[in-house]
């Protein structure tokens, strides 16, 4: 069981942009070089992080991103279906499957979606961020 | 979110069996032609069921697959956690991560992942498998 790639490094991306509130703005490429993962990747999921209202971007000399006033309150779970999409598991079509009609097991895996969902939505982004400030001096420095 | 195909096809091969449980028994084409997977895929997921005891191969004439007695009390859950493993819903490592040391959204995912498979616990083969012998009617025939 795994999240898509692409949920994986926004959440990653608004930890980290969280974390930095204090000091310089990051930019793409910070936050790409910080989480190890290629500058177009972490450009479409901050694109969408923007689209959600989770994120900003500030233009000019000190600008970068940074979390949108009031993305704190944002919970897990929200950003999780928003990104991830509420999709069925498993794909009843792909291949087909005799039993898409009405299957017990889809409406299983349904309702323990629906509890990974709502674990998530008891977690808001100020509660991812709090106190991630030390493990971040961990990082390489971004580039200058 | 995702459940490999792995996992996906071997419930699909239980359910099948389980609602198959009259009549001829299935063989591993059998199974690969209704759910419409490649052969040796369905092979694979068959012969892992058979090392966690839910199914079993009768041999000669009238031989085939069958769930193994008992195998209706399993739970969802623990099928699952057995085919799917309990890793980690990302990969911290890959890309390695600045806050793998001590991540809240890595322990969110994992408790919401807890949630998800405490619910699939709930959920029995016999659940699964009780009442879907109608929709079964709408697969193609086996070949013979």
């Amino acid at each position: 069981m795994h999240l898509a790639r692409f949920t994986d490094l926004a959440l990653r991306a608004v930890v980290l942009l969280g974390a930095r509130s204090e000091g310089p703005r990051l930019t793409v490429d910070d936050v790409a070089q910080a989480v190890h993962a290629p500058r177009h990747h972490v450009a479409k999921a901050v694109h969408r992080l923007g689209q959600l209202g989770v994120l900003e971007t500030v233009r000019g000399r000190a600008g970068g991103l940074e979390l949108a006033a009031g993305a704190g309150a944002t919970t897990v779970g929200w950003l999780v279906r928003e990104l991830e999409g509420t999709g069925e598991l498993v794909d009843c079509d792909q291949p087909p499957c005799p039993f898409r009609g009405d299957c017990r097991l889809r409406r299983a895996l349904r309702a323990a979606q629906n509890a990974f969902l709502a674990a998530l939505d008891a977690v808001t982004i100020s509660d991812l961020i709090a106190g991630t400030s030390v493990p971040l001096q961990l990082a390489p420095p971004p580039p200058r």
